[in-house]
């Protein structure tokens, strides 16, 4: 079962690929995509489809991992996100690929046992669970990988 | 110029295409697009986006109007329709259409002189632009007209 966990923001979205099969998780690929802060959505909308829309063909994942949005302090940041959110998930139906949502809670549970558990310590134990030294890149790429391994945990083998 | 104006919702979203030579306004077509509330977004993106890509095809706008959206008091309610917002923008801009944006204030001040005009103001006004006796449908369709005849007062002849 391969999975592609996907943690989208406005100006940078993580993405992280694992295998599972039931026992090992394997880590296939990870990333993030980024465009410029001061990009009008209108003008990264249309990059961000084909981006993932590429991703999946190459990757061919099972199943997409979501992270499941929530209101936030800045409410242009949420419809901005939100837009993107929209056109990644058009990406994953166009593919036939079907996407599951998992709240931050359920993510930092499933790879630390703990819901409150702060970024470092999420990147550590992503980094254990898949063998990595360490997870390259922003934060957001972990985030993105333990959104995998979140949504691998609820596949019943 | 075509103008084809968008007012996203949930379940409902309204649409309104009108011409405008600088002096007269032309209602072409209008109406709305459902899907059932209980529709989950991932499975109303791609019906979404192919919906406005075959309008978009048939009536050849020359630009989109769209709401710019701000904080509901239902953030979940925000968070949809922004998702939905993302593929209208991704079906406009892989047609080529230039989106303007546009504030709820603006719409009103456009169709009635008044910022705060109630609801069956704004569609007794967009009734009479457009020489319609009355605008069929729920109000979204009057508001998605009066996204457009805003937008076609933004330009200059």
């Amino acid at each position: 079962m391969r999975i592609l966990g996907i943690d989208p923001g406005t100006s940078l979205i993580g993405y992280g690929i694992i295998d599972f099969d039931g026992k090992k998780y394997i880590m296939v690929d990870c990333g993030d995509f980024k465009t410029p802060s001061n990009t009008k959505n209108r003008e990264r909308v249309a990059t961000v489809y084909n981006f993932f829309n590429k991703l999946i063909a190459k990757h061919k994942p099972d199943k997409i991992s979501l992270e499941s949005l929530f209101i936030f302090k800045n409410s242009k940041t949420v419809i901005q996100v939100s837009e993107l959110r929209g056109v990644i998930m058009l990406a994953a139906v166009n593919s036939g690929v079907a996407i599951d949502e998992f709240t931050p809670l359920q993510v930092k549970q499933a790879v630390s046992g703990y819901g409150r558990a702060e970024k470092d310590q999420v990147q550590r134990m992503v980094s254990l669970i898949l063998g990595q030294k360490n997870i390259p890149g922003p934060d957001d790429v972990a985030d993105a990988l333990a959104l995998a391994i979140c949504c691998a945990n609820t596949i019943v083998y």
